[in-house]
């Protein structure tokens, strides 16, 4: 920290879907940023990108890029953080991480500040940001749980191509053109650029995000699973999860399914529950049609939630739309959110 | 009935989506057609349809084109069935209507072959195909629910946009291109033609199918749920559905919990039944990157089945992914199955 209350700031994978909304995300909030250092790997360094309004060069990450830095947001994947992370807090910098490398470790507060903001402090120099998929599902059922308990949630996921990067996002929008055109489809990144096959995603749905885990569970699955249960301290809490892929590029919507412990609760009791939520905006009446989509919620920070129901069997069941923008809320702006809580509270 | 072991079929709403996939199935099926009538609204009457290589006019329905008539295949909006459906049943003829007109009336079997073919012969010259997001379930339920039993369903879908009609496809096609140009999107057909409000449904989600009901449901999710304890004779199932549009063309797919009564149950007793089951088949392969989407289902007459796995904290709970072509086995191809199980078994 310098003398006027600003932070030098690295963002490590800048040039990225994630890279470039936490750009976007620090200037809007206007974060005191002192100095900024924008990493990438060496493939994309020399890139040149433009922060309240001044142009800056993409260099490529090295250990000692992290000298004088306060406070390192990286989205370069799970490689680079388990390489970098490490050398950053060692050189006095607290670590935010987008990538899966350190959200399950011991010891690493794993943060949506809407549900566990006090866990930051518990921070040993990483604070991982969670699962996009897991941070809106979170932070609309945490009000829910806070007041009426909840025992059970099954998720559906709708989830848009950039929560692959930049990359699908191009495949999606090519692939689109080349079937409205008639032309075969080439299909090179989806469903996991790392895995096997490829199918094409444009007019499609692909049940499979990230690897398939032993259990035959995907491993996006598997972390909204136990994701959850570690954000919202809730160990004995029953998570199911199916994670789909779908031709859309941003915001990622789901159908949720929950069970709360107290009995009596009524849909108005949950909307309004909702309405007084921080960060949650409710767009739920049937009557006029308003309910939440990808395409209204994209570009905004909060998660929005509708179609409120009661389940029509099950007492103390509850079926909801929760939708919000995955690299807003489900990932630069929760990043940037945790850096404003750290800073606001003194717990850098 | 005729001579020759040939029956007189009339198709009604012939030149619609699904009136397509009729006539396309039943010159597949060779189904033993003596006469073929094709009818439509006035507005459709004058078109020219081709059927095993002869050219037929489409005529306007009245209730005097069904004279003559052994079987008529409906699917022209629950109000023209309403209307001609018991003018063609006074006439002699056998109704499979395919709206949602007749589908909960008492007395109006609900068939899908696989489950239910007995309830055929009850039939009073009506008999309703289900609902199509509704028929690719029960047929992959069924064979669980007969061996393992059943006490709970819980559904998200994803569905495509010409169960919406030619309308929503061409809807799609013309907003996808007007989208990857950079143009604004005109929503005038969905979420529902007759709704008050449109929305853009090209790269996007629309969490509505049909109109909403009093309870906060859609009428589509109402006929997921009050359908499949008919079929399945099984009015103590609990069932929950989500319905959502999504912008593909062809087949619905489902994210499908299920809880089965029997206890000590794996994920390979149940696809071992899904194996053997009829109109079903199992893609179903993680190490493989083996599942069913959309585009691959498309154009084929089964259920296709995946993804299936144990709940990880309930017992007796599994997860799946049931994909279907929603004009052939949703539709055109229950229809015709319908007609052929009729003939076969002389319930005519």
């Amino acid at each position: 920290m310098n003398d006027t209350n600003q932070y030098n700031v690295a963002v490590v994978g800048a040039t990225g879907a994630v890279g470039l909304k936490m750009l976007e995300t620090l200037e809007d909030r206007d974060f005191p940023i002192g100095e900024l250092k924008l990493l990438s790997s060496s493939r994309s360094a020399g890139q040149k990108l433009t922060f309240k309004g001044r142009e800056y060069v993409v260099e490529e990450a090295v250990p000692e890029s992290f000298d004088d830095v306060d406070i390192a947001l990286f989205s370069a994947g799970g490689s680079v953080s388990k390489k970098f992370a490490p050398e950053a807090v060692d050189r006095g910098a607290v670590v935010i991480d987008n990538t899966s490398a350190y959200r399950m470790a011991e010891g690493v507060p794993l943060v949506v500040p809407e549900v566990n903001e006090a866990d930051i402090q518990k921070h040993k120099g990483i604070i991982a940001n969670p699962n996009c998929s897991t941070i809106q599902m979170v932070a609309a059922l945490e009000p829910v749980r806070k007041q009426l308990g909840l025992s059970r949630v099954i998720v559906s996921t709708y989830q848009a191509v950039s929560g692959a990067g930049n990359e699908a996002a191009d495949e999606l929008r090519e692939q689109s053109m080349d079937f409205l055109n008639g032309e075969d489809l080439k299909a090179e990144i989806l469903p996991v650029k790392g895995d096997e096959k490829h199918f094409p995603i444009a007019f499609n749905a692909l049940p499979q995000i990230d690897v398939f885990q032993e259990n035959g569970y995907t491993f996006e699955e598997m972390k909204m699973i136990n994701e959850t249960k570690k954000i919202m301290h809730a160990p004995d809490l029953s998570v199911a999860a199916t994670c789909v892929r779908l031709p859309f590029f941003t915001s990622h919507a789901e159908s949720v399914y929950v069970e709360v412990e107290q009995s009596g609760v009524s849909v108005q009791d949950i909307q309004n529950l909702l309405k007084q939520a921080p960060g949650i905006t409710l767009e739920d009446d049937p009557s006029t049609q308003t309910y939440p989509t990808p395409l209204t919620a994209a570009g905004k920070r909060d998660v929005f939630v509708g179609r409120v129901r009661k389940d029509l069997d099950h007492e103390k069941g509850f079926h909801m739309w929760v939708v919000s923008d995955n690299l807003l809320k489900g990932a630069a702006w929760n990043s940037v959110q945790i850096a404003e809580r750290l800073v606001a509270n003194q717990w850098l």
